[in-house]
C-alpha cells in the first residue's frame, strides 16, 4: 500500500523550490534576465576544463572493467587514498584511505555518518540558521533534531542556549562552517570552545557525542577569513564533504564522510557505512566520478565571482539600512528583514522581481537568504530595484 | 555514539565476499587466470562502444550547467521521457516521463520501490531462491522479509506455498526474472497464476498488495525462451531496472523505478520517491549518466557470451549427472549439489580452485550458484577440474 508518510510530504512543498518555481515562471513573462532570482544556491561557475579533460582521458583509456565495474563496498581504493593524501596535505590531517568512504554528494555523506553515530530517539543538535533540509535528513533516520537558537550578533554559536540543550539524549551534533544560509566561518574561538563542551560532556554523560561537519562550502572563503577544519579540534568529527561547490558538479552527486583518526572506531567508521549503504540502496557514488575527482586533488573552479558579488550587496545592503552580518564564504548573505514578518517582506520583494528567500524555514524567523550565485552583471542590475523596494516600503 | 547494529553487521561477512576474496587471494600464489571463479555476479562483457562515445560527446559540447547542474530531484525530464518512450516501444506500455523515476541503479530503485509501497512492521514476500541483499533491503526499512520456499522443479513459483503465507499482513511481495541465482525466467503462465492470486487477495483483504519486479537481468535471455514484461499482468507493479547488466555499467550506478500507469497513484509515485529521497541521501543519480542512459535507448553490451558459456556448462554438468534447471537467461546457473549440505561440498570444490557458491544463503538448501560472466576460454579450461572434483568426492 502507498505510504502515507511520504505521500503527506508531496503537500509540504519547499519555500526555496516554490520561489524557485515562481523565479522560472515570471521568467516566462519579462525574461529570465529581468528577474533577479536569489533562491537557489545553485553553482554558476563552469566545471574546471582539467576536470572535463580528466573524465574523457579515463574514458579513451581505461578499459569498461577498470572505469565502470563495481567499485568495492566501501569505495575504490586508489580514490580514497588520495583524498586521504590531499586532505593531510592541506590541514595537517593523518588521514589513511580507510578513514575516508566516497558517498552520493553531502546528502549521502549526512545520510551515512548520522545512522553512524546515532540510533532511532537520539536526539542531534544543529546551531540555527541550518539549511532546512537537515530536518529530513535527520528526522527520517528516526532520531530527532533540536534547534539551538541562533547567535544573532555574528552567526557563531551561542553556546549558553547550546549548553541548556546538551541532554544526556543527544548522542551527535551538525554543524555547517562555512554556513548556509548565513555565510559566517566559524572561528577558532568557536570551534575551541564547542570542542571543550562536548567533551566536557561526554565526560558527564560517559558516551561518545559526535560532531558531524557538514562543509560543501569549505573552498569558498573569502579574503582575509580563516577557516579552521573542524576535525582538529575535536577527536570526534565525522567531516561530511561535496564536491558539488568547488567543481561546480552538484548533479553528479560526489563528497565524502572522513572520519577523524582520532575518533571512536575510526578505522571501522568506512566499513560501517557501507553496512548501512545496504539498508539505504548506495552503493557506492558512480565509478568514473570517484576516479575524476580523486585525479583532479583540491582543484576548485573560478570561485572569485562569489566574492565579488558578496562585497557588491554588502555594501549596497550596508548602505541601505540592512543590519547584515558580513559573510566570511560560501554564496549567502543573510540580512535582518526590514519589517518583522520576513515572509510578508520577501513578498512585498517579488513586486520588483527581486527573489529573496525568507528565513522562517532556516529556523531563525525575521531574515532572509540571498543566493548570490548568478553573474555579477545580474548582482549589478539588482541594485536599482533593491533601492526601489526599500525606498517604496520602508522610508 | 557508534550504532552497536551497523556495527555488528561488520562481523556476519557476505559468503560471496568471502569466496570472492579467497578467489583472489588463491590468485596470487597460481595465477587469476588458474583460479575458476564463478563467485561474483561482475559484467564481463565490454560496455559498448557507442556509450563511451555519448559521454565523450556530452563531455565535449554541453555547457556545465546543462551536463553537470542540479537534476531536479524527480529526475530529468528529457531522461525520464526517453526511458518512458523505449520501454512502451519494447513492452506495449504506456508510461510517461512521469512514471519512471531514476535511481542509483536497482539498489537504489528496491530501495524506493520499497519505501514507497510498505510501511515498517508490514510483510514483504519474496520467492527462493532469492538474491541475498533482499534480506538487507527490505529488513533495514522495517518491514519484515518472509520467504516463500522454491519450487525446485523448474524454479517457478510455489503457489500452494505462496497462498499459506500471503497473510493480511503481506503488503507487498518482491520477484526477480530473470532470476538470480537460478536463471530461471518466470513464463506466461507463472505471471497470470501471481496475477490472479494477488487480485483474489487484494479483494479478500481490501487493500492494495504491490508487485515489485526486480529487472536488471531483463535483457539477458536465451535462445527460444520468452520473457514477458511483468507489468503487462497486474496493475500494481512498479519495475526495477539496472544497466548495471545490460550495459556493464555496475560502477556507475544507473537504473530506474518504472511505475505502471495502472497502479494505484501511478502520476505520484516518482514525487513520492523524490519525498523518500531525502531521508536516504539519494538525490537523484548522477546527472552526465542519466543523460547517457537515455541517449543510447535500449542498446545493450555483447551478451551473447553469456547464453555460449550457459550452453558449455548446463551440458558439462548434466553429462556429470547433476540435477539442474537449464537457465533460461542471466549468467548464473543454480544445479543441486552431489551431497546434502552444501556448503561442504563447495569447501570441497575449492581443493580444485573452483569457487562455487552454496545455496544456504539464496534460501534453497542443497544447491550451489555459478556465476559464468567470466570468459568463455575459461570456462572450459574449468571442465577437468569439475569432472576430477566430482570423480573423486562423489563416485
Amino acid at each position: 500500500m502507498i505510504n502515507e508518510q511520504y505521500k503527506k510530504m508531496l503537500e509540504e512543498k519547499s519555500v526555496i523550490r516554490q520561489l524557485s518555481e515562481f523565479a522560472t515562471a515570471r521568467g516566462g513573462q519579462i525574461g529570465y534576465e529581468n528577474v533577479f532570482d536569489y533562491s537557489l544556491g545553485n553553482p554558476s561557475v563552469p566545471v574546471p576544463e582539467k576536470f572535463t579533460e580528466v573524465m574523457i582521458d579515463l574514458l579513451k583509456t581505461k578499459s569498461s572493467m577498470e572505469l565502470h565495474g563495481y567499485s568495492p563496498s566501501v569505495g575504490i581504493s586508489s580514490v580514497k587514498s588520495k583524498i586521504a593524501d590531499s586532505l593531510n596535505e592541506r590541514f595537517g590531517m593523518n588521514y589513511t584511505g580507510n578513514h575516508i568512504f566516497p558517498t552520493t554528494g553531502a546528502a549521502g555523506a549526512l545520510a551515512h555518518a548520522l545512522r553512524c553515530v546515532t540510533k532511532p530517539g537520539d536526539e542531534v543538535l544543529v546551531i540555527a540558521p541550518y539549511f532546512p533540509e537537515y530536518n529530513f535528513y535527520v528526522n527520517m533516520t528516526g532520531a530527532k533534531l533540536k534547534v539551538v537558537s541562533a547567535d544573532t550578533e555574528g552567526f557563531q554559536i551561542n553556546f549558553e542556549k547550546l549548553e541548556e540543550m546538551l541532554s544526556e539524549e543527544v548522542t551527535a551534533m551538525l554543524i555547517n562552517t562555512p554556513n548556509n544560509p548565513s555565510g559566517a566561518v566559524y572561528n577558532e574561538r568557536t570551534l575551541r570552545e564547542l570542542a571543550d563542551l562536548l567533551y566536557r560532556k561526554q565526560r558527564e554523560y560517559r558516551h561518545d557525542i559526535f560532531l558531524i561537519s557538514d562543509e560543501p562550502y569549505r573552498e569558498i572563503v573569502f579574503e582575509g577569513v580563516e577557516a579552521p577544519y573542524v576535525s582538529k579540534y575535536y577527536d570526534n568529527t565525522l567531516s561530511c564533504y561535496s564536491y558539488s561547490k568547488s567543481l561546480s558538479l552538484p548533479g553528479e552527486r560526489i563528497g565524502y564522510v572522513a572520519a577523524n583518526p582520532r575518533c571512536r572506531d575510526a578505522e571501522l567508521i568506512s566499513a560501517i557505512c557501507s553496512q548501512i549503504s545496504r539498508g539505504i540502496g548506495h552503493n557506492c557514488p558512480p565509478s568514473i566520478i570517484q576516479l575524476a575527482v580523486a585525479e583532479v586533488g583540491a582543484l576548485t573552479g573560478e570561485l572569485s565571482v562569489y566574492e565579488t558579488n558578496m562585497n557588491i550587496l554588502y555594501k549596497e545592503l550596508t548602505a541601505l539600512g540592512f543590519e547584515v552580518v558580513k559573510p566570511g564564504g560560501t554564496f549567502y548573505i543573510f540580512p535582518k528583514a526590514l519589517e518583522e514578518d520576513a515572509t510578508a517582506f520577501c513578498r512585498k520583494a517579488l513586486n520588483y522581481d527581486l527573489i529573496l528567500v525568507p528565513s522562517e524555514s532556516f529556523g531563525t524567523p525575521g531574515y532572509f537568504r540571498m543566493a548570490y550565485c548568478i553573474d555579477t552583471e545580474k548582482v549589478e542590475r539588482s541594485l536599482p530595484a533593491l533601492r526601489k523596494f526599500v525606498e517604496e516600503n520602508y522610508r
